[in-house]
């Protein structure tokens, strides 16, 4: 047990979720590795969603919504910390939900894809094949769904897969807390945002924008100004730390 | 099987040890994510060691060879990473290896201490009593080990930990990649750097400084400009990145 005094207790409680997760083989142990990066990160924006992330998180809004075939693709820290918000999202946009793991088993494909279903989301499952140009198991996808999309959401995703999915020509939205990281560098637009804030963010854009907010929000994508906003407010909090 | 063509490579090997201490009980899964979250700020300092980097583990070796009775602390992780470079430290200062754990059961512990038997270390484990002033687990420790020593190096360590140590009068010296860290912050001396670079360092410095070295170290002792010198380096490296 975690004493409620402890000054870092929420960041504590969520590490102890996640690693009762990974008990039960829905994360990867890995995966807790690269959530204390992303923790790490998040404290260097504050813990909060910034004036650049928002507009990021509706850029990704504009996107889903526009798109002709937008697939959100999910691992297991995806699945453990934010399942409902996920099919928030999904009834939000209409996209569709598909598992993808990096550390890929068949069972752990199936405990994902009843997480998400018990959470509400409707889990496209079609038979897997190795249809994206990678060395290892995230080359699987299924043709019905990430390979055909137009627009992909990749939460937590690492930077090989993006850089397949953006050769293939397909948008990609990243929320990944690293602005210097591989995936959030070739994302066609990256939100550097904590997940579970992140995704209600981008519903809730669905439901609010305009057709004209939209147009707008699509004609200026910048992604390489979103980064630099974004390593802007870490650099400016680590020097506040000096005074 | 992670791909020898991965471009994260080694860091994807080093999560994949710890996965396996993990599985054995040795790693909490907790320490996974504390393990992601050095991963980003050694990044930030570009995965090597800094000037002042060394100069802190100079400083470090010059607290520990003047020290009546020096204790270094070992949790999950650092056995796991460092076992030898643990009992490499202990020939060259001298110091009592004591094993200290925040998810503490006799069992874990009995694991580490084979763990650092194995590699060379002479672990201390006499009887340990619930002597810190700290809510958990945390609050073990032994009478004849850390709770008499002078001087105590805590890799790795928590915040309350280590302020409680400071609050019993003890130099704690501090290895930890957060310069914002609540340790960082209240430790005698910090150490921002890597686990496995720091270990070596220190030993060096035990063997190679002179008297008149070790006294001009001691009487400099300055850990603010040191968490300054590891704060300037990441927003500099930061800053780069938008170039």
């Amino acid at each position: 047990m975690i004493p409620p005094d402890h000054p870092r207790y929420r960041s504590l409680v969520t590490r102890e979720r996640l690693a009762g997760c990974a008990k039960k083989g829905i994360v990867a142990m890995e995966g807790l590795t690269a959530h204390g990066r992303g923790e790490a990160f998040d404290y260097l924006i504050g813990e909060r969603t910034t004036i650049s992330g928002l507009l990021a998180e509706q850029t990704a809004a504009a996107m889903l919504i526009s798109a002709r075939h937008p697939v959100i693709s999910v691992n297991g820290n995806t699945a453990a910390l934010a399942a409902h918000e996920i099919a928030a999202l999904q009834e939000a946009c209409g996209a569709l939900v598909e598992v993808n793991l990096f550390h890929r088993t068949e069972k752990r494909v199936a405990q994902i894809e009843d997480l998400l279903r018990n959470a509400g989301a409707d889990v496209y499952s079609g038979e897997a094949e190795r249809l994206l140009p990678l060395s290892h198991d995230r080359a699987w996808c299924r043709r019905g769904g990430m390979f055909s999309a137009d627009v992909v959401l990749v939460p937590l995703e690492d930077g090989d897969r993006c850089e397949a999915l953006v050769s293939l020509g397909k948008t990609v939205i990243a929320i990944d807390l690293n602005p210097l990281s591989r995936t959030a560098r070739h994302a066609t637009l990256t939100i550097v945002d904590e997940l579970t804030r992140a995704l209600p963010a981008i519903s809730r854009a669905c439901r609010e924008l305009s057709a004209a907010d939209r147009d707008r929000l699509l004609s200026t994508v910048d992604n390489h100004y979103l980064l630099s906003e974004a390593i802007h407010e870490m650099t400016a909090r680590l020097s506040h730390a000096l005074d």
